[in-house]
């Protein structure tokens, strides 16, 4: 499936750049889950782009759900959200079909689709789409609450400047969680924001680090090898533009410790069994131990940039130059952010689905 | 699907530790590829442990292959390969049921299956299963050498001892597929094998990265969103047991780069578009754009050590402690690496079968 | 997948009748089939309701195209369609959240649903729907014909009055795709477009036999076993309201020839192979032998009727009665027979696109 | 999945009639189902052929559960089962890699696999492999039993003779399957019986109508649309070879009624909501009502008989002709049976793990 994505509850996305609109269409919710609008609306401010530090087109996200939706509560049957385009501005584009931009999808979509694709702005691969996605898992979001299943992202990394690592995970989820911009210490996120806007002043862009921690998952879920919960979880995330890794917990570091190190040694606590550390981010075998789930995403510095690139003139078949014009983001990552949380919590209510009936999320 | 991977092509797994067989079915190869049944042995012992880096179960590996090849050819029916378990010795597993092993399958096995799991040498969850895996990738890349596509997997860091970089992908490669320990410094080599040795000497275990190299992709393969290469290959690796992490490229290095310095300008190149950097690892949007494909994952320390470990009785509820016996490995990571290549191989047969057709691989 | 058909080439299908849209997403379509707007436009039409033998609810059914096409042709990327409810007049479905019709899905969506259902007008169950499968379908049909590949229905029966049997296939194909109200003979269309008139008349509704021929397919298409051509052509059809049956060629007659006279002979002609007789209706062992593709399906008599009928009141948990008021078809097997050619041609992309890849189709 | 079937259940067969083994993987069953050895062979005898009435290749049927099962009940981990193939004699078969046999998958399967293909005895075309499904099916039968849901088939029409129809459906189930030859009328098995010896004597074959019924299915199980009941048990049934039709209740009998006769009435029948009559065959709208769920299958005459028949040399590309000799039945309907309650056990075993989670079946 190429644009859907889950079992029990899937997802398939559509639309492009400059089409009239992009949406979604999430599946296999139970039937009941209550539609938050002001929620799906917050959720969406996140994404959008805010000030310096984001893109001059300004969208306002008009969604509108038509249909799965009666009375305010899912009816179980497919809910599709459509989200118009009104400020495409597609002069700015002109060029892009023949002289791919560096770091976009450019030059591969024109080897896969052959010349047919729609090129302007990027198309079926620009992170317009994401919208859609952060207004689908709103509702994901909201019913895995219900759950007691909590989810928050902050940007962990960004421009080489390190935010806090979690300390008290409810605290540090809920303060993610009404941010915009999210860092745990307010000092570090004034110190990015800075950076992210410096780069854009220097016609250049950052990359970072979003970490993510799902709390309140049950013990017990997920597949033991093509599907576990961290394959689905990364074939989820690797969807988010910009996501070039993945680790769960600190792994790329953790590698270095020995067994003994590493290991997580369980113990009671109140009657529950625990582990005493979380190496393994909460999951064994690919199967969730009912600890705190963690990940964290290497988000790549945006690829659109107002230098002079070089690149290659497809039609010509010759070395050629470019510079970007339009209007783009010098980092991506505080708006990815919120498209992480969404996808993450409609894979988790996949995984619970399937592992619980289609009921579960809804009663 | 749960122990199933792949559309066009997909792998099927099945077995336990302890029981009478292992095996796999993949379904959907190509009709006509010739099997080397040598060349299967070959990769079978690059995963099978050797002296003191392994575990001292030493498993002959008598595979069969019982359906899908005919006279020497698959038949483009289901393929199905199992292999004896021999050398099981239950009964130094006796306690795993209730008292789980820190860092294993076991607690979420339990959680999962009720106690209803074969608890014994890991069950299901066991490294034992990736022999299958490895058999049945070996027809993969044979079939994937004839297109011209290699595939190449060395150890770049094991006990913080970190191996050269690649230079010439070709003939590193071609050096990776002739050893058995693979290391492209002669001399880190020994390093981390003395390494190894030594942390199963103090009865403890090491972890490390494993990087691999895919070369001879054509450009336009993969999915725009959900499906993108970055996703399938990511979704497979994280079946492999002890992978916590996965990055293309070196990306939670190159976040740090801005993205005049990250984007990959494209250039020409003997008639031929190609790009002068390759950070983003061959794949542009989920999308190959033909250059190699690169990745690194993050193998985490084995979990069985021979010290006395703290945990809890299931039974019981209450803290007790373990000290684990039987057979294992100091390091698997270089055990890994032939799994590794093998569902690289396996899953890149799935994304082509897809894009160019059933009887591709096999014309 | 629960509203998902279809693996290389999917269709995602959404909405309610009294909601505000119904659409449908199709994805994997090769980029480059040219959209003929005109040709959706006329399909759409066949399914519409006409005069007396359909509801008074005249639905214009403005589709648009909102994703995946560009410059008149496909992209490659989702085709989503979406077509806007206009006439839905819900006062008059008002009783029908506790007191299921009989032969409608009242009752079982309440027993999936929990009553969070949309109950107005059959809600997601609605015919309605079939409109965004139509005009989905158009643009399958005429890529599927470009290859040389065309598919023709006809009413074969209908309130006990026979059509002709196919003749010069060509031929009748080319007639029924002209023609709204698809009947081979004249004479025997009048006959039932009055019996379905009289029908309605009398406040009830008739059903029948529809006959599908596909013309063109390549030898050699198909899987063995869970996804044979008639597995996957009978799933799709069993998505259509009120099918209740299928039989390839004339199965629930043959069945009771003896081998000898069942078996079709094969023969050279012109060249090439093909079967004397076709009682296997083009497909041997699942897989398409070259020869025509002929099923018929049984449509149920519609279940809205204006007579009183027996039911119960789920709320009191006791027996009632019913009439129901509302606009609805004497029969709906003249509208659905559209929607037949319109699966069919989906779920050929599906398996073509899966046998010869994703570009095969838009060559 | 070209042989795997199921979503949160699946089966994935593999294997030839005369290669080394044949197989099925079972993935998704609960943990903790009983696995009762003797049923499944007491299921297994009923599939094999017997006297006079089916093929001189009688196979020992010596299955074994090599995965899955721990002190003899399901892990919930893949159950593989494997079947050798002890009495294959493939030196009857020489000629057919390029004559092929009129009425079997021969050709088929070389157009598909281009001469790769294992062409002897059927290849994986075999009904051989239903031996597989059927000792799969065992396991999801006893399951279901426990769970109250019971499935029996009966051989409606064989050689033009009528078995009488369901009446007690309790009674009439669990006489079917204390019976290898499963016809309620015993007189009129006899009849049966003596035609399809007959046929044989002619050196030619017989096909029928099998009727099944499954009782205990709750009510709001199933889809809305592409995965409706109808989908998926149709899906499935067409996987059993020679079978060229479906009908859910006597639905192409049916389609002659008019509304007001086909509706199924509700009433109250002791606090619990019942249908008066049964022509929508326990489905509305794709969603069980809790009714029985009925259906009949066309099965074709066998295809393999005595007399010369008409065929072509695909090498020489010319005519032929071709008389079978090997080991045949002259009717496949009364071995299909069984094939027939394994198979719609294992597709409603998916359903319900959908509905209910993965756990269900089990606890």
């Amino acid at each position: 499936m190429k644009n859907t994505f889950g079992n029990s509850v899937s997802v398939t996305l559509f639309g492009e750049s400059h089409g009239e609109m992009t949406g979604v269409v999430i599946d296999g919710l139970a039937p009941g889950i209550a539609i938050d609008t002001a929620f799906i609306k917050s959720q969406l401010k996140k994404r959008r782009p805010a000030g310096k530090t984001g893109t001059a087109r300004k969208e306002a996200d008009n969604f509108k759900i038509i249909s799965g939706v009666f009375e305010g509560k899912t009816t179980g049957t497919p809910v599709c959200i459509i989200i118009p385009n009104e400020k495409a501005n597609s002069s700015d584009y002109a060029l892009n079909s023949f002289i791919p931009r560096p770091g976009h999808a450019d030059y591969t979509a024109n080897k896969k689709y052959h010349g047919f694709e729609d090129y302007r702005g990027g198309g079926h691969f620009s992170g317009r789409l994401t919208a859609a996605l952060t207004a689908a898992g709103a509702i994901a979001i909201s019913a895995l609450k219900d759950k007691g299943i909590d989810i928050g992202t902050h940007i962990a990394r960004c421009a080489k400047i390190d935010d806090r690592k979690f300390k008290d995970l409810k605290a540090d989820i809920d303060k993610l969680n009404s941010l915009d911009f999210a860092v745990l210490d307010d000092k570090k996120s004034e110190l990015m924001r800075e950076a992210i806007i410096s780069a854009g002043a220097d016609g250049d862009s950052v990359g970072g680090i979003l970490e993510t921690a799902v709390t309140g998952l049950p013990a017990g879920i997920g597949e033991p090898w093509f599907d576990s919960v961290e394959s689905m979880i990364s074939h989820a995330m690797f969807s988010v533009p910009a996501v070039k890794g993945i680790e769960f917990g600190n792994a790329f570091k953790d590698i270095n410790l020995r067994g003994s190190e590493f290991n997580d040694s369980f113990r009671m606590e109140d009657g529950k069994i625990k582990t005493v550390t979380n190496h393994n981010a909460g999951i064994n075998g690919g199967i969730t131990n009912g600890m705190p789930v963690t990940f964290r995403l290497a988000v790549k510095p945006t690829p659109s940039i107002f230098r002079e690139q070089k690149t290659v003139d497809m039609l010509e078949m010759k070395d050629t130059s470019l510079t970007i014009h339009g209007r783009h983001d010098p980092a991506v990552i505080h708006r990815a952010r919120v498209v992480v949380d969404s996808l993450t919590a409609l894979v988790l209510c996949d995984i619970l689905a399937l592992r619980y009936g289609t009921d579960w999320l809804g009663e």
